[in-house]
């Protein structure tokens, strides 16, 4: 009966230099591990990017369990600033750091260790499929998307599946995302007749459009939340010129602006609702008002039903506290695999994501193999 | 009866590279001409800037006639783009080239040949001062205001001056300046709470705040224009960030606006009305709104009278063309001249002034040389 060791897995991970698109070394350790424990394991890279694939039991058989994750993970920032080795996985008062440590070489060890054991100890009447990215930090062009386009191909399909991101804001257990906000950026460059501040009426100051517009923008009310989300927001993220010439209004000024949005929009309503909003001002001031918008991800949700409460149960008997449902926080990979199948995120207090020092709980990192052992146990148990 | 030529003069200025600040054989050259015609010369230079002054006549006296001028030019811009030497002073189709060409090497010249030969042919009972500078196109804070501390420290009176810098249009003649408006620049810095796009309500985003101050500023009317000045014009010359990140909220964003403003207003009421409103937008907004605040000039007005007539009358006598008693423009020296004596703008055509091939019509010099004689015979023919 093996027990494989989450927290020893998350360490040989965090040692792979795995900064987006490196592979590292994390994903041929996975799939070794996989391996040997009787999955069949595609490697699906495209581009510059690796990808794993790994199959146990049949092929379209109708339970099949899915996780989605990757070993990815970003820049070290600040270099000088770690106090730990940011590869060493070295562990200090009960944490061990590292980047990737939160996110999310522990989430996928932790289910790697539980499938491992789970097929080999109780093997189900089902299948398990893994599909662990080398490219969710970066443009996620040939990450999760090759994944889920080979199976498509090869007629792979996942039943459920869970994402095994951080979700826990600050306590373990706290949160189960079962959706996410849609997120878009547009750019705009207004464009006037530059000329002397002294003789403005010779001019069309770009910049007095452009703080009409982003004013008008920033100040309205996309809604007020839905059933299951917040209400969507818009962030005016910069407004640019690059004149130091007090005596020259200039021609030309640019800005961006980011959305987070509900399921009361789509990125072509609000791409609709920019463009005459820009219409309007541009009419209004004479200016030329040009947008590009860039839709990273339609909002999506995987309303509370079998998968959440699956979830919930297991996160509940494991850590005594009963997991919020939440659509909050950014984006991820949930937003490619809610075509294939439902969805839902559960994982780790994220605190250090992103950050100098991310370090995780090691007791953490075992208490996320036994949840997610105890809902591999559920899933296959029901009929 | 000596017949100074104002174009050769002009032509041997232009031939001396006086970029700011570089004297550039320039006040030495009319240093020589003058000295030779009897004028008392003084080099008053300050910093790294050259002035002169010179004075014909009887130190103090009531009659004194004033002139100001500068030698120093703009730098070239697009060198390549220049079609002829820009310290050439070649000549073609009856127009003079080269840097200085309008801004004002013709206008000291036209002036230096008139006074010279006015003074030895037709003496006087009454003083001639020039006051030219090397330093208007640049900080401009040792320049005329060197010249005009001199004269304060040695006693030495204008009871009237012109100042030489190109005032028409377009046609000869057509436009006598008799104020300014004075020009302000006000630099503001937001403040607010840097966060993720994602959770915009963990963040303070200065941008808001920034774009309703900005369209609060410039769509306010200062004022509809006095007797004798346009109306009063704010120009936003630039909004700055610099954040590149579009999930990022920034911290921070700049701006910069500039006020042209006539005799409704002083720098000091549109500063406190500028604090008023960014205090409003701050405390609506919830940030830190910082305020810098440069007062280049303020405005100043000759009103129409002895001084205006005397040139006018000479403009038309030798233009046929009533000039405009005009305030419109950027800013010149005699902001600083006001505080000295009645002040007033005549020169000949700036179009092509700071401009690649800048040339000025060499009749034009002879027609102003023309017309500064008469005004200099007219100002001493009366008691
Ligand atoms: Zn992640
Ligand atoms: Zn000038």
């Amino acid at each position: 009966m093996p027990q494989t060791d989450p927290a020893r897995l998350t360490a040989d991970l965090i040692r792979c230099p795995s900064v987006t698109p490196e592979e590292g070394g994390a994903l041929l350790l996975l799939e070794k591990l996989l391996s040997q424990a009787g999955f069949d394991c595609t490697r699906t890279d495209r581009g510059e990017v690796s990808n794993l694939f790994a199959r146990w039991g049949a092929k379209g058989h109708v339970k099949t369990f899915g996780f989605n994750g990757h070993t990815d993970v970003v820049p070290l920032g600040d270099k000088a600033a770690w106090t730990m080795p940011p590869f060493g996985a070295e562990e200090k008062d009960g944490f061990m750091y590292g980047r990737g440590a939160t996110d999310m070489k522990s989430g996928v060890a932790a289910f790697a260790a539980a499938a491992v054991d789970f097929v080999q100890n109780t093997p189900p009447d089902g299948a398990v499929i893994l599909t662990i990215t080398g490219d969710e930090e970066g443009d996620a062009v040939d990450g999760t998307t090759a994944l889920l386009d080979y199976m498509e191909r090869e007629g792979e399909q996942m039943s459920v599946c869970l994402v095994g991101e951080p979700t826990c804001p600050n306590e373990m257990g706290e949160m189960i995302k079962i959706g996410r906000r849609g997120s878009m950026t547009a750019w705009f460059t207004v464009t006037g007749v530059q000329g002397h501040s002294a003789y403005p009426h010779r001019a069309n100051n770009p910049l007095n459009a452009m703080a009409r517009l982003m004013d008008r923008l920033a100040s309205h009310e996309l809604d007020q939340g839905t059933e299951h989300f917040d209400a969507s927001t818009l962030a005016v993220v910069t407004i640019d010129t690059g004149n130091t010439a007090t005596n020259v209004i200039p021609a030309q000024s640019t800005s961006a602006v980011n959305i987070r949005f509900n399921d009361a929009h789509s990125g072509a309503g609000l791409t609709d609702w920019l463009q005459s909003e820009a219409d309007k001002i541009a009419s209004e001031f004479g200016v030329e008002i040009g947008m590009k918008v860039q839709i990273s991800g339609e909002s999506f949700i995987t309303p509370p039903g079998p998968l959440s409460d699956l979830v919930s149960a297991a996160v509940e008997a494991e850590t005594r506290r009963k997991p919020e449902l939440s659509t909050t926080g950014g984006t991820s990979d949930a937003r490619f695999v809610k075509n294939h199948c439902p969805v839902v995120e559960f994982g780790l207090v994220g605190k250090t994501m992103h950050q100098v020092d991310e370090r995780v709980e090691v007791a953490q990192i075992h208490q996320l193999k036994a949840i997610y052992t105890r809902i591999l146990q559920n899933y296959f148990a029901t009929a």
